[in-house]
């Protein structure tokens, strides 16, 4: 098995922090999104077509291209700590949880990053097609991730991790998207407890490090 | 178990097709989101502050309200057949297809639509918050989903279904998709050989006809 990361980006975080949290060891290939552009080469488009990551691949020459496909890969092979719910309603609002962020969050903050800043002009989204960027949408976005994290604090509420007792992949999301949002000096509101609480614990998981 | 649908809209067909072909009976409210507006009811919001279909409401009152979270539940209740894969390997490919087919094809068109439409002048995205219309992301959105359909016919290829031998959610969803991109006119190429083969095959499933 064969992990195809890049340390300076947010989306392979996303697997790079289950696989510690899972207490796994998987051989790791950085791929250099910025100076290279490595992911467009074709080396790495035979790897993976969507140019992108992250990847892994299995060891039979499978590549997952997705964080939703890794993870349902890896959560399926090994089961603890489980990170996508333990029973079905578990797994229900962790699904839930985790596609309000993924979207209304990270694809929000994407969406204001990817418009606007000079070093993306032309590729306002990931993969093999070029796009232009959208002035509009960066503002569009931007106002997205305020109202977004205006809301973190009551979808903490008194509770230890964002789906309840237990961490899962809505709290890895949610960290990755509220540190994603600083690169545009958003942040959690300052009057939100519980967010504050929350993403103090997290944050200093070891795996956050990462 | 009860499920908040509205039977005019492509997002909850996508769970009325996964419901059927789990062979389930499951107690359906129809919600109607066209003349009514009721998603935006404070009766709705009580049920769902998202404003959006479909959502599935537990025995014990939990509301799971994304398509993700209530395939999840469903999935881990009634495992056969499976929908989201039987190994951890299947599991992978078909949350990569899903993913990609959700987010390339489905929010793509969804985009294309919402920020053309007269009708949806100052809802251009679901959910609580108003957005105005953007007219050069319609035009984007078009612009993708016309990549996208053109590309079905490498993403089938030769198999019966689009994850390989057996019927999944990847082929809900984008068998969802292609009838969506219809609204705009929006169709798979005529030289598409494997994709009209797959399409004609799911559309003459009971399920899609509902």
């Amino acid at each position: 098995m064969k992990f195809y990361d890049c340390s300076t980006a947010p989306s392979p975080r996303r697997v790079r922090i289950f696989i510690a949290e899972k207490g796994l060891d998987i051989e790791t290939v950085n791929i250099d999104l910025r100076k290279k552009a490595e992911q467009m080469s074709d080396e790495f488009r035979a790897i993976n077509p969507y140019c992108t990551v992250p990847v892994l691949e299995l060891d039979d020459g499978t590549h997952l291209v997705t964080t939703a496909g890794i993870w349902q890969c890896l959560e399926e092979m090994h089961p603890n700590p489980p990170l996508m719910g333990a029973t079905a309603a578990e797994k229900g609002v962790i699904g839930d949880l985790q596609w309000h962020i993924e979207f209304d969050g990270f694809m929000a903050m994407a969406e204001a990053l990817r418009n606007s800043v000079p070093g993306m002009k032309g590729r306002a989204l990931p993969g093999p097609d070029d796009f232009e960027q959208i002035p509009e949408l960066a503002e569009r976005g931007k106002a997205r991730v305020q109202l977004f994290l205006g809301r973190v604090d009551a979808m903490i509420s008194d509770k230890p991790f964002v789906a309840g007792d237990n961490y899962s992949v809505a709290d890895i999301d949610l960290m990755i998207m509220i540190d994603f949002a600083g690169w545009l000096k958003m942040r959690l509101p300052e009057d939100a407890p519980n967010a504050q609480r929350w993403y103090e614990s997290v944050s200093s998981r070891p795996s956050a490090k990462l």
